[in-house]
């Protein structure tokens, strides 16, 4: 898999992928993520990517022709399966988006800023837009690495063992069951004796038990 | 406000705070954010903070040793409104609940990792569990920047228009309408005629109308 992502802040991007999974599936060769400096593609002496929204109103927009030049530039090397944009009115993302998405081939996700991009570049080249939640940040740098680690982490071969994302939250609708480490008690505080019998059957079932309990409570529109 | 991060993977955090408004913000003294290292608080000569599952099974669970000595160390100088576990199955994050976190003054938030932490550390020390989403995430860092994100944009002063944020999308329960920069007209794309009128009253109604649009097509459940 291939992840191109377009960005007028590329410094906001580099510790999501320069440590932990994401870094070792890049170095394990299982995806390799390509950031790119918008301002690098401004034909504007001052490398101007953004300016005052039509109608008036605070905040800036991000204007076409930065946009296009890097999605032209990028699209002449690489075929992409879906033209991604960020934003807090796009559909919703989801554990089974991050799923389908991770089927995919090449990516290419263009970030917001500011009050947004300009309308047009929506319309007639973004093929997909995705919003990580109900809520609005400053960007969508933050929102791309998200959806860059969920996928990524679904690939084969990037958890070092590979069950342990089927046993997720959300695989299945279901909530993950509660987990217990060492030591079995701790200023009083004990871990369920279910998980102490050794009995693989009664601990499976216990589980199975506690996520639905919990999806119940805590996601019921999981369970139909 | 005051914000602090324990987690066992710190590098992660040091870009979303290291530039934009997140760096604005502590820059003004409007906001300090600090990221603790939970290997520093293990007791293990490895400095280690995790360990396998009872009951078996994928995955590494945090232990509770590290974490309650970080949080006794925090708490000693500290009082925290909110000790927040983010958690792919806790309170859905919302821009309801960016603002009301935007009001409080200190806030803890514990990063899970691996599989999670111990359930006896969220039964009996965390007040808050927080979801930015439905999916799964290789940790809680990101997560926890996002929190930060969209909470910290709204301290007074911290964007340099405060209007900016009131017209965001999801603040009145409204997605954003469209946007439209410089140039009119672009490769025969044209910016619609309403907003070069220059009629304010006609701009800011069509604004209304196409949040109002949007938001049926793109999140019905906002509209009632």
């Amino acid at each position: 898999m291939r992840i191109d992502i377009i960005t007028c802040l590329p410094s906001l991007l580099e510790s999501p992928f320069g440590d932990s999974i994401l870094k070792r599936a890049q170095n394990k060769g299982l995806v390799s993520v390509h950031v790119h400096d918008l301002r690098q593609y401004s034909t504007d002496k001052h490398l101007k990517v953004d300016d005052y929204a039509y109608g008036g109103g605070a905040g800036m927009v991000m204007m076409m022709e930065p946009i296009l030049n890097c999605f032209r530039k990028l699209q002449a090397d690489t075929d992409y399966d879906e033209i991604i944009y960020m934003s807090p009115d796009g559909e919703q993302f989801s554990q089974k988006v991050a799923n389908e998405l991770s089927l995919k081939g090449n990516l290419l996700i263009l970030c917001g800023h500011y009050k947004g991009v300009d309308e047009r570049i929506r319309e007639h080249f973004i093929t997909r837009e995705i919003s990580i939640g109900d809520y609005v940040l400053s960007g969508g740098e933050l929102a791309a690495a998200v959806v860059c680690d969920a996928v990524i982490r679904l690939l084969p071969g990037v958890l070092s063992d590979e069950t342990s994302a089927l046993t997720d939250s959300y695989q299945d609708d279901l909530v993950a069951p509660p987990v217990y480490t060492r030591p079995a008690e701790f200023e009083g505080m004990k871990v369920p004796d279910v998980l102490l019998s050794g009995n693989e059957k009664k601990i499976e079932d216990w589980r199975f038990e506690q996520s639905i309990e919990r999806t119940k409570k805590r996601r019921p529109g999981l369970i139909s």
